[in-house]
């Protein structure tokens, strides 16, 4: 496997990965790089080059074995290995980010949840208990979570996120609205992307 | 303006633009291929690429000029206009997505949010009241939503999405984990993406 793999495709094989899987849940057992490119936008030249990315597992006229593909794109993004989040902030976003379905069985567990209101510590949010700040050193020492979710206001980011590393956090998931400097990998959600997106088709499509 | 922007571009754009409005706060004025590049994660000759499908500003030695390339941008993906947007669902999810910045300024304004459990009709959220779900007929003939922004289990978005394609809606935001079908356009917000894309990276960055 070509460990080479450049970010920007890294980005599209989540998108491989989820519909390979609808894929193999359908028992469909091949899947051409036209239907890949239809499914998911992308142009079937680009499927191809993508994948070749790591190893090129199409067969001119067969196309691709739907569980391979996947499983390989899984051992690409370590889905088959486990990582711990917390998530800091248990307002709705952090709470709506705890409660989202599908994460588990991509490996990732969400093994506590932090806030420094004195109003919400203690109350509970799944299956855990808002844990105040001032418990997130002792807590990062035993548990050593990899992944640190920020769903604060952007007042605080820089300083909780300095914190995290300090505290060996991985990687963070910022859902704040502000890049996050950082010697860890930052992965930033901009919600309003998609949304930017849709508005483009809407015009789009009314005009045609 | 070349009205045919591929999709696979125009997904991209969001990411142009939230750059060009960072580097155009700061006063920058020019900004050349390399520096979109390495700062949006694309090859310099995909920027050039992207930014050739509506016209091209870019001079050679010179770049791009920034609040030029932003505002052709901004026309692209109809920021100019203003959408309406209601949320189904006022749970955690519905909320956050309420009370998230930066929406306002890009020409989208929240005008309601329902919601079928009786607990929480009319409580407050932002500036908003939780409607019922029985009050979405009248309210979206009276004032024309643009938007739909899903925010509920997946067991009840077709129904959902069904009933707002019939009061009217032109595109429908999808927060579900499922696939919405639809003859309007349907943007879904994947969260787990950029999670998968971080777990990536953290086994990455480590390895080297």
């Amino acid at each position: 496997m070509d460990k080479n793999v450049p970010l920007v495709v890294v980005r599209r094989l989540p998108r491989y990965y989820r519909y390979l899987t609808d894929l193999e849940e359908m028992g469909i057992e091949r899947v051409s790089s036209q239907v890949l490119s239809k499914k998911l936008g992308f142009t079937a030249s680009q499927v191809r080059q993508d994948l070749n990315c790591f190893g090129g597992f199409g067969q001119q006229g067969y196309g691709y074995n739907v569980k391979m593909l996947r499983e390989e794109i899984s051992k690409i993004l370590n889905l088959d290995k486990c990582y711990k989040v917390i998530i800091i902030g248990a307002g709705n976003l952090g709470r709506a980010i705890l409660n989202y379905p599908g994460f588990a069985k991509r490996g990732f567990r969400f093994i506590g949840i932090f806030d420094q209101d004195e109003n919400l510590i203690g109350k509970p949010v799944g299956d855990l208990y808002i844990r105040g700040m001032d418990e997130l050193e002792e807590f990062c020492e035993s548990e050593c979570p990899d992944i640190g979710a920020l769903a604060i206001p952007k007042g605080t980011i820089d300083e909780v996120a300095k914190k995290l590393e300090a505290l060996g956090i991985r990687g963070i998931w910022n859902f704040s609205h502000i890049e996050v400097t950082s010697t860890v990998p930052v992965e930033t959600v901009h919600l309003s992307d998609s949304l930017m997106t849709l508005a483009y088709r809407i015009s789009e499509e009314e005009e045609e």
